[in-house]
């Protein structure tokens, strides 16, 4: 019974689903930004909930999610027929590109051009609180980022370190790579070291739901923290070896061409 | 009568002399550090108050200044005959060496190698205040030092960042050279500026007085600030203009042989 693919599929869903985080619409962006990134991508209603229901999502959740990401701009709707199809927006398909160039990365390079940004109460706070807002910089201290390329613009009342190498104390790799950080990304590459081999007889829907819950529990782990240098990396930090094991699966889920399914 | 050597004495003592920061034992180790250098050097009791007595310093806050700078192990005294000697003990030529080898650099290097050393309240703070107690740090924030060289030893609690090179804002130019510090220098080089051309006939206690008051006016400059990357100077920051000016005065001033002179 262990090798029939049915089983093994609600195995694989029980183990890597997350229920008590699981926000639908976050969930579908992460299935967009996996199988319908093509500006040609339709995904139709129905595939979409005979993918997503396994994991424990009802239909009215589905269209609620759906309201609010058409509201948001991400996704747009369609009628085809009797039937409506789902796909990116010109928005939301540029974000999840940029999204997808670090959840995809097999082998990210660590930049080596790092600087520092220091500022104090009252003088350049409010410079760095938004030089935080972007997703090059990392929070070092209440007055203090670290980032990497070049200085960011209109930061002239900063001091910046142009910083060249790193000793790092174990507060700080602990604030860069916090605890509830560390224990997703082990909890994971647990789960995915736990699956067994892949059937070869999945239907292109079960491909999808597995590929899904993979790539949302990686990318809230990857999105959560900047490919720091070595220096900064707890010892028990296992990013690298879930990254390995998340591709490793992934290859064996080949992406179904899901436009193409009935609805 | 300008050309008078006792009036350009009187002059220049009157320019160069600061009443409102006159800590005797602070003139008198500034005096030693300039003209008692070797461990040969004694000076004589009376030669010391000719030298000092012109700043407007009474001689028996002379004797005070010189119990305090016994009881401290700087300076010891001897009888010689039925006149007292005054000379450095080991501890205070060791550390007059030290100073000297700043206050009397002509031309600093300054460091190529610095790195910022950074704490958090309750992490690395305590290591953070012991390193700033040395002369090789300064505090560039609450959390954060400054300094040139290797990294201090048992400062792993702290983040040490190897710069390379720094943008540094107007707030914490100001905080490196404060305005106090600044002023200090630009006073000493205008008033430099005004002493007229040094004349040749000046006795060697003469002579003694005005090194010695320059020196120490130099000195409260020179050990309140690292050599710090230009990039950390203000645009106001007379230090280099006033090195020169101090050297071309004493240059014109040679040191006198105080020992050699009778007591």
């Amino acid at each position: 019974m262990t090798d029939d693919p049915n089983t093994w599929f609600e195995k694989t869903v029980a183990q890597l689903n997350d229920p008590s985080n699981q926000r639908v619409w976050s969930v579908i962006v992460s299935l967009f930004g996996d199988m319908g990134q093509d500006p040609a991508d339709r995904i139709g209603g129905s595939t979409l909930t005979q993918i997503i229901s396994p994991i424990g999502i009802k239909p009215e959740a589905i269209r609620v999610a759906l309201h609010r990401l058409r509201k948001d701009g991400w996704i747009d709707s369609a009628r085809s027929g009797r039937n409506s199809v789902h796909f990116l927006t010109a928005s939301g398909r540029a974000q999840s590109a940029q999204a997808a160039t670090r959840i995809y990365d097999r082998k990210p390079d660590i930049p080596d051009k790092w600087h520092v940004l220091l500022a104090e109460d009252g003088a350049g706070q409010q410079t760095l609180d938004e030089v935080l807002l972007t997703d090059t910089h990392v929070a070092i201290g209440r007055h203090c980022a670290l980032g990497h390329g070049e200085l960011p613009p209109h930061c002239d009342d900063l001091l910046a370190i142009d910083a060249r190498d790193f000793t790092v104390p174990d507060w700080l790799k602990r604030r860069v790579f916090p605890t509830d950080l560390v224990s997703a990304c082990a909890t994971l590459l647990s789960d995915l070291e736990h699956l067994g081999p892949v059937p070869q007889t999945l239907t292109p829907q079960q491909i999808a739901t597995v590929r899904t819950l993979i790539v949302h529990r990686w990318r809230r782990v990857v999105l959560r923290h900047l490919d720091l240098p070595l220096s900064f990396h707890p010892t028990d930090w296992p990013g690298e070896a879930c990254r390995d094991r998340v591709f490793a699966v992934l290859d064996c889920l080949p992406k179904p061409n899901l436009p193409a399914l009935r609805d």
